[in-house]
């Protein structure tokens, strides 16, 4: 794993990820006392991230490989990511969701062309659940985040925030990481750590899932206690990955752990003062650069907005903090 | 009023306006049955493509003038481009507001730094205050819509649309534009006209408000008979402008009237479709393209999202038309 693919999974991704912007609002510089620039990857396509790793992944495929087709398991963004990227690729796809994801991802998912099947979180092992559909069906499996190709892709979200940022003449910050297995959260920093090596990548984690947190502490892999029954389902994983977290030991600083209250104000903040809709899960970033001014140093803290696929009714809810 | 004014506008924003994206989503294609391609002013600086204008008018004043201080009036959105333009060339700004104004956009428009003076939009005339209040303290008045160099600034958007629809491939296709006043439809036809002649302005007015569209089709200037209780607050003016009219006459298609249910009912498909906050103003264009298909031809239709300033309450009762 090294930025070489990272480079490789830019030039396949080219004209089909999409470029997301940088924002900024001078509302949010005033919360976070620095200035906040917000990498808004709720507007990828699909509504996350996800897509980079996996239009990385399948255009990585061999052809006998992507005639066979691709399977996926995923609590709903890896899932689209997928979907669509083997739909652009003429390629099936099955989907191994939880049975508790977001109504509007399962629909979604069917709605770019796959096939999903759907499994309880609590009782059954979704690891197993793909190996053996995988093994039945000779489909290839794209792991959610620790697989090469899929870090590569996420990797390319890490260049663009190197190549503007210097634009914006920021380098020294903290790079603020919605963090769940580590993908996005490893390809950045390798990203960063070859093209812009002042800025510095921090995972940020939901409050009692914050297993990649006290696995940087600790230095071994921890593991978390529970996984369900959090609003913040999108980055919600047992334990950081074998290739991930070496990664992270390398490149990352320590990790920031947000309240679900705290997600929740920032995505009502990003709604009024950003424009864009971000998931809770994808609102940990934000929400650790304007609640926890005192984890960062310098005056400038980068937030990538990981993802934007949200219930109306979990929404709404944000939107009761502004009053 | 010319294409060259664009351009030099455009020259005088590089680096201060955001370019703003282009998003789409196979969902909306789908509704709409061709491609939808929305141009996301909402996430312009400030949430409206006013923020152009604006900038546009006070970096072309003289340096006596930028001294003194600008003045302007505005149902909100223009208010907080214009403060945040002044602000920004450290230029005294006093706005003129409704005093029905959605709370969030008087309270950005004074945490802007500007000055705001309400008034009645029912019993006041908003141009007699406007010019009194120029007149009392030196001011220049920066007009909303009918005044050279705020059309020059919102024809950048027009620009930055015929580059991007060029590099889709996209060259003949009808560009739905929300409108109030004209400054913004008739800047982006003039600099389409330029451009990419290939892609024909279409103005987007909100039932009981369609001045625009009944003026274009009598070839005079008419009226709208009343000039509140609209959600669709930030595109009600009386009339179309002496100057915005002429050019709309030659360069747009028929104007589209959408009903308010239509606009709202398009802001929760942004919300999940685009991930992007639209108000109910900025997504009459939308509305139009999405379910209005009979009044456009070709495969590819352009949608302007104009502003994202609304209020949590409008906000969530659009989303309750998912449901």
């Amino acid at each position: 794993m090294n930025i070489d693919m990272i480079r490789a999974a830019a030039q396949r991704i080219q004209g089909h990820a999409r470029r997301t912007p940088i924002l900024t609002s001078p509302f949010l510089d005033e919360i976070a006392g620095r200035r906040v620039f917000v990498k808004a990857e709720c507007l990828q396509h699909t509504g996350s991230f996800k897509f980079r790793g996996g239009w990385s992944a399948v255009s990585a495929l061999t052809d006998n490989a992507l005639k066979t087709g691709v399977i996926a398991f995923s609590s709903g963004n890896h899932a689209q990511g997928v979907a669509l990227a083997a739909r652009e690729h003429n390629t099936p796809a099955v989907i191994v969701m939880p049975s508790d994801a977001p109504a509007v991802k399962i629909a979604n998912t069917r709605a770019l062309g796959a096939e999903v099947v759907l499994y309880d979180r609590g009782t059954e092992d979704r690891d197993e659940i793909g190996a053996r559909l995988a093994n039945e069906k000779g489909l290839t499996l794209i792991k959610p985040f620790d697989e090469p190709q899929v870090i590569a892709g996420q990797g390319t979200c890490g260049l663009e925030i190197a190549e503007d940022m210097a634009g914006l003449g920021v380098t020294q910050a903290d790079v603020a990481v919605c963090c769940g297995g580590g993908g996005l959260t490893s390809g950045i920093a390798l990203a960063l750590a070859a093209e812009a090596p002042g800025l510095r990548v921090r995972p940020a984690e939901p409050e009692g899932f914050d297993d990649v947190t006290r696995s940087l502490a600790s230095g071994q892999i921890e593991r978390n206690t529970r996984l369900s029954g959090s609003l913040c389902d999108a980055i919600i994983t047992p334990q950081p990955g074998d290739l991930t977290f070496p990664i992270m030991q390398t490149h990352c600083g320590p990790g920031i752990v947000v309240s679900e209250d705290e997600c929740l104000r920032a995505m009502a903040l990003a709604f009024e003062r950003l424009r864009i809709v971000v998931e809770p899960g994808g609102a940990a970033a934000l929400a650790a650069a304007l609640f926890h001014p005192g984890t960062f140093e310098g005056d400038a803290v980068i937030a990538v907005a990981t993802g934007g696929n949200v219930d109306a009714a979990v929404f709404a809810k944000a939107l009761e903090t502004l009053s």
